[in-house]
């Protein structure tokens, strides 16, 4: 495509999004909902006047990985190892639940042991983007179940990979453990090392970052932003996981709060389009076929419930409120379950019929989770 | 090319272009020198990490797009009435004595004629951005000859875009003069209607547009800024003109001041991408040959002097130290240079050496020009 094409179009998804996102806004709909359906409008699926290039598919990466980001700035290492174990326990059960409950009902469904286990990991990947841009924008960003649900999403991706790789393995009849294993230890000890030794070394030479002119932190910031981004993905890893962990390592540094805006503006240009083009692969269409329309709505029940117990069992102990919090929080699901369904297609273990109930579950839980959180988040004041 | 490759891409990109930049800041060259020799380094002629690409090509073309917003924004509409003759005059002399030279030169060498007005035409458009990212890098952009030769590069740009639709009837021997006319009015009326009725709307507005909360004049503002750029292009124009002028019509409103900051966050993300993919094309291997090279010397020599004194002499009634400011200020040429000579050679007009020199040409004089202005502009304080 040409670039004044290109230009063309990312104005309009663009324009699209921020109206819809402002004009649901008014009438108490978190504007992500908008933007979703803003890009379902302008989308291949209906006006078609949004064609998804990689363009388009890059400014939406760069989006959610400055939203995820922004995140990780407001976010203290100390407070997440605060809710380290509520943490670990919504991430585990919410792997868990998910995965057995789509790989029973695949079973009920009397579809192949292989084509299951895809089904199942399909409904693990929770996309934490939906959830954070919902929290800020009514400003639940502070609560513990925000900082439960960023962590839970962190190790969440972690067993997310671990789970597709061994799915991987098993579908296709081929396992090598070694191979397992090695990505297990990439993925923990990249997490582990910022997580733990990113904030220290950055607190230990905060006044030397301090020294730094506003321009040359922003720079070096952005550089680790999007070079944590990408080794994060390098290694198997969502983008988000690594731009996330780079937040936390830079908000040590005292002197950050002062281009903190910066990554608002940055975040405001990009995230539109990723919350557009999200929305731009929502198909209503597959739903018009009765049979599965109720695979899909039972899929979606599985999804949905699934999460929603594994936070909810996961958090109890921080109190009922937080809990459901925690467990609604865990419900989007995003791009990566859209990943994982189309690779189970694109290796011919799952079949182009279940392949859409996927996607449309995915998406499905995706659309209503806004409402949940909102809803959930507002029981609660303060 | 994949999402990930673009993020890496991305990333090379904006660091090699930010590191030179900061590196040759140190010895007192400006930022942009080397955010082109980056370029040229990591680009195809010599490392080849860097393949232009279309995302790459628009997050550029979003870069000069802001970055003539920026210089809009702190422009009045006033001030460049004030200097509305030499203007003019620098923008008609400008356009007259390069595209004569090299339209002479090329009879000398016993080109073609249609092959010689194409030189001509090369020789003739400004790119303005380089010259104002020097003049916002050392606190001149607040000088009159920096009016004039914004004035001046719109004028240029309208006053360009005719003489290559003239050109380009007469070397491929067909005139349609209604064409030609319908050009001109559409571009004149675009320019005309957005620097005069523009900013008396925005400002007779002012209150209503204050009223509007930071983000959604933001949103509004990123909508306009772009919708002109495309618009400008579509008319034929660069979209830099487009963009230029949003800037131009929105510095009227009153609280626009407010958010500011963010379009220099903005452009500070993007601008780097902009310099640093022009720097890709520079190919110093044309140069080996000794008779390409010369022919590329006088080429330059022309080009640039043919500006110089076409600034110069516009300008002089304004003395003799802005004359030259202004003569300086619209050497540098750039991608429009590029894309009359790429047209011409896709024409078969021009013949694939001369074409070869022509991009050599607009290149040297787009390297050498940051140094002439810098030194030009330092030969007066404050």
């Amino acid at each position: 495509m040409e670039k004044i094409q290109i230009l063309i179009q990312m104005l309009i998804l663009f324009s699209a999004a921020r109206l819809f996102g402002r004009l649901l806004t008014k009438i108490g709909i978190p504007s992500v909902a908008g933007e979703l359906l803003a890009g379902a409008i302008v989308g291949p699926q209906m006006l078609h006047i949004i064609e998804p290039s990689t363009t388009l598919e890059t400014l939406a990466e760069i989006g959610v990985i400055v939203l995820l980001f922004n995140a990780g700035l407001e976010t203290h290492i100390d407070e997440l190892l605060k809710v380290g174990k509520p943490a670990v326990l919504t991430a585990v059960l919410g792997v868990i639940f998910p995965f057995v409950g789509g790989y029973f009902v695949g079973q009920l469904f009397g579809y192949p042991t292989a084509e299951n286990l895809f089904i199942g990991t399909t409904f693990v990947a929770t996309s934490v983007g939906i959830t954070i841009r919902v929290l800020q924008e009514f400003g639940y960003a502070k609560r513990t179940s925000a900082k439960i649900i960023l962590a839970a999403a962190i190790l969440d991706d972690i067993l997310g990979l671990l789970v597709l790789a061994i799915v991987k393995n098993v579908a296709l009849g081929k396992t090598n453990v070694l191979e397992l294993v090695l990505l297990a230890i990439q993925a923990v000890s990249f997490v582990l090392f910022l997580s733990t030794i990113g904030p220290r070394i950055t607190r230990k030479r905060s006044t030397f970052f301090s020294a730094l002119s506003c321009d040359f932190l922003f720079e070096l910031s952005l550089i680790l932003m999007l070079g944590l981004a990408i080794l994060a993905e390098e290694i198997g890893l969502a983008a988000i996981v690594g731009s996330f962990l780079a937040g936390l390592v830079l908000s040590e540094i005292r002197e950050f709060t002062t281009i903190e805006d910066r990554y608002r503006t940055i975040g405001w240009f990009f995230t539109p389009f990723f919350f557009g083009l999200l929305g731009t692969h929502l198909d209503f269409s597959a739903l018009k076929n009765l049979n599965t329309l109720v695979e899909v709505l039972i899929f979606t029940v599985i999804a949905v419930v699934g999460k929603l117990i594994g936070g909810y069992l996961g958090s109890i102990k921080k109190g009922k409120q937080t809990a459901l919090e925690v467990g609604v929080g865990m419900i989007p699901r995003g791009e990566v379950g859209i990943v994982v369904a189309g690779l189970a297609f694109s290796y011919k273990v799952v079949a182009s019929d279940v392949y859409l109930s996927l996607i449309a579950t995915v998406l499905l839980s995706t659309v209503i989770s806004p409402f949940l959180i909102k809803w959930i988040y507002s029981l609660k004041k303060g």
